[in-house]
C-alpha cells in the first residue's frame, strides 16, 4: 500500500517553517526552501506568490470559517451568541494536530517585527469581516463593533493560549472559558 | 497684559502637524518645521529627538494616567471596576480642546503605514501596562487579561468615535456608554 505523500505545497510549507526556524526568515530564499525538498524555485512560485505568503497563506479561509459560524446561527441570536458561533466555526481551523505546526509558525513570526505586524493586519481583517457579518445581521452600533473587536480579543488570547507548552485543551474549549470569564468580569453589576 | 505665548515644544509641534497634514509626514524635515516659526533644526532637536517623536511624545504621561486610576481605586474593586476606573483617570488626557489636535494627528497617521503601526505598538503598550497593574493587585488570569483588552478595546473604540465630526460627548461619557453596552452584550445568558 502507497504511503501517504502529502501535497506539494504543503511540503514546501513545511520545509519553510524549518529553514525560517533555524537560519531565520530573512536569511532564507525561496530557492532554498525548494532545494531542500528536491524541488526548483520556479515550483516554489506556482504554489507561493512569495515566501512571506507560505505563513500567511489561508487568510480567507480563516475569515470564512468563522463568518460560516455566524451565517449558520439562528436569526434570533444575540450579538455575544454570534460571537461564541463565530469562534466556534474558526477554531475546526485549529486542531491538536496543527498545534507544533502553528507553534513553529509563531516562533518565527515572533523573531520579526514585520511578521508581527503582517499578523496583527491579518486579525484586524479578520475583527472587521466579523464585524461586517454582524452588522449586515442586523446588530446596530456600537454593539456590532464592540462584539467583533471581543471575537478578536478572545480568539487572540485563547490562540496564545493553546500555543504554550503543555496547554492540552482545544481551542474550543479555551475559548469557552474565556467567553465566560468576560461575561463574570462584565456581568458584574458596577457600585454605585 | 502680555498674551499668552505656548511653549516653544507646543509651537514646534502644532506646525508640525499642520505640515505633516498638507505636506505629508514623509515629505515634511524637521529643518522645515523649525523654519516655519521661526527656529532653527538644533532648535528643534533640542525638544524632539526625532520627526516621529512630535506625533508619539507623551506615552509615558499617558500609561501613568491610566495607572493611576488603577491605584486609586479602593482595594476591593472588582477587576472591571479597576478598567473603569483606568478609563476615567486616562480620559483626563482628552479634554474637548484636544480634539481638533487629536484629529489632525489621527488624519496624519492614517496616511502613514508606518505611524499606524507604531501606533498599535502604544496602544499595545498601554494594554500590557494595564494588565501588569491588574495583576499586581491580585487579579488573576486570565481574567487579568482579559480585563487589560477590554480597556484597550473600549479606549481604541471610544477614541475613535471621539474624533468623528460632529461628536461632542466627552471620551469618559462615550467610554461608559461602551462599557454599558459591553456589560448589556456579554451579561446576557447563553441560551442552553
Amino acid at each position: 500500500m502507497a504511503r501517504w505523500q502529502p501535497g506539494t505545497g504543503e511540503r514546501l510549507q513545511a520545509a519553510a517553517l524549518e529553514l525560517f526556524a533555524v537560519r531565520g526568515y530573512e536569511q532564507t530564499t525561496a530557492a532554498e526552501i525548494a532545494q531542500s525538498v528536491g524541488l526548483t524555485e520556479r515550483t516554489f512560485f506556482r504554489h507561493f506568490s512569495d515566501k512571506r505568503e507560505v505563513l500567511f497563506r489561508g487568510q480567507e479561509l480563516m475569515t470564512e470559517a468563522f463568518l460560516a459560524g455566524i451565517a449558520a446561527a439562528p436569526s434570533d441570536a444575540t450579538p455575544m451568541e454570534l460571537v461564541a458561533a463565530a469562534l466556534d466555526s474558526g477554531a475546526a481551523l485549529f486542531p491538536s494536530e496543527r498545534r507544533a505546526h502553528s507553534r513553529l509558525r509563531q516562533s518565527v513570526i515572533d523573531q520579526n517585527p514585520a511578521l508581527q505586524e503582517r499578523e496583527r493586519l491579518k486579525m484586524s481583517g479578520l475583527t472587521a469581516a466579523i464585524g461586517g457579518a454582524l452588522r449586515a445581521r442586523g446588530v446596530a452600533e456600537p454593539a456590532a463593533t464592540l462584539a467583533a473587536e471581543s471575537a478578536g480579543m478572545v480568539f487572540g488570547i485563547a490562540f496564545t493560549q493553546w500555543l504554550q507548552e503543555g496547554e492540552e485543551r482545544s481551542m474550543s474549549d479555551i475559548e469557552h472559558e474565556l467567553l465566560a470569564e468576560l461575561r463574570g468580569l462584565t456581568g458584574t453589576s458596577p457600585r454605585g
